[in-house]
């Protein structure tokens, strides 16, 4: 898929079909996350894969909006060192290209936070000195209602996004 | 291009032409940085756009290693709100989409952290409360001996970066 398409279409996705996610499709998800750029190429994370359902069902109740990784074919743990300088920021950015990885592919991703971060830790064995703030979900969307009109893309798709205007967030020159 | 293609290879580039990003082009970074998700779509996130030579000059002496603000055509100040949940982190994730963004037009981007924060938000007039970790670069690259062999581009691209090997950093169901 085109890139730009690709970034501005992206949408968490939620309920996913039963279909397993391909191995390459798997690879090209971690090999997006591992080319991440960080602060001083420190590459401070580890991505814990995880397909066993009981371990996404114990996973499911460390967040409070997370029951989306009961149904998730993939599910993936976001791990990074704190010691580092942007450890937080730069899990971000590697979570974004993971989920654009997957996007490219026609894989929908949903972020869970992890409220209970400890317990979520214990369930994967995540050693105590490194953060686990996040767990991805991957999986074929559901296709919603409302996604298409007669069989077709819906052409208002960007307009349901619910962002805010441009001229809310933009600044030029000066604050 | 191509949405994995642009992922795998975009690389942090300090050194820019002094050709002006074009209107349409900016448009695509701020879109790609607007429509990034967030926590609960709280959108903590403002971007300021910076042209002008005297402010990039004062910019790229908040940061350790922010030179390369001097020569680069456009700046965009990410400003968020720490009052949210993940702002930090997704300002990695908008970031993220914004270098992309650009990259897949052909345009390079830098990440500046500055380290004098309080400094870079005064160039600026950013409020005490919100934050100002981060100021990107952009522009077009200036071609780096090594980038081509005999004007091809060098296959080897993708050996040069210095990324761990994938079984450093992945984990199958435990860790």
């Amino acid at each position: 898929m085109d890139a730009y398409k690709t970034i501005v279409s992206l949408r968490a996705v939620r309920q996913f079909q039963d279909t397993p996610i391909p191995d390459d499709a798997l690879h090209r998800i971690l090999q997006a996350g591992r080319m991440s750029g960080s602060s001083k190429n420190t590459q401070p994370w580890w991505f814990v894969v995880i397909r066993d359902a009981e371990a996404r069902l114990r996973l499911s109740k460390c967040g409070d909006f997370a029951s989306h990784l009961i149904g998730a074919p993939l599910v993936i743990g976001i791990v990074f060192d704190p010691q580092y300088y942007r450890g937080e920021f730069d899990s971000g950015r590697a979570v974004q290209n993971m989920m654009l990885a997957a996007w490219a592919s026609g894989i929908g991703s949903c972020i869970a936070s992890m409220h209970r971060e400890g317990d979520a830790k214990a369930v994967l064995g995540v050693p105590a000195e490194y953060r686990m703030q996040h767990v991805l979900s991957f999986g074929y969307p559901v296709p919603q209602p409302g996604d298409t009109i007669e069989g077709k893309p819906r052409a208002s798709v960007l307009k349901r996004t619910g962002r805010k205007p441009m001229e809310d967030i933009v600044r030029y020159e000066r604050w």
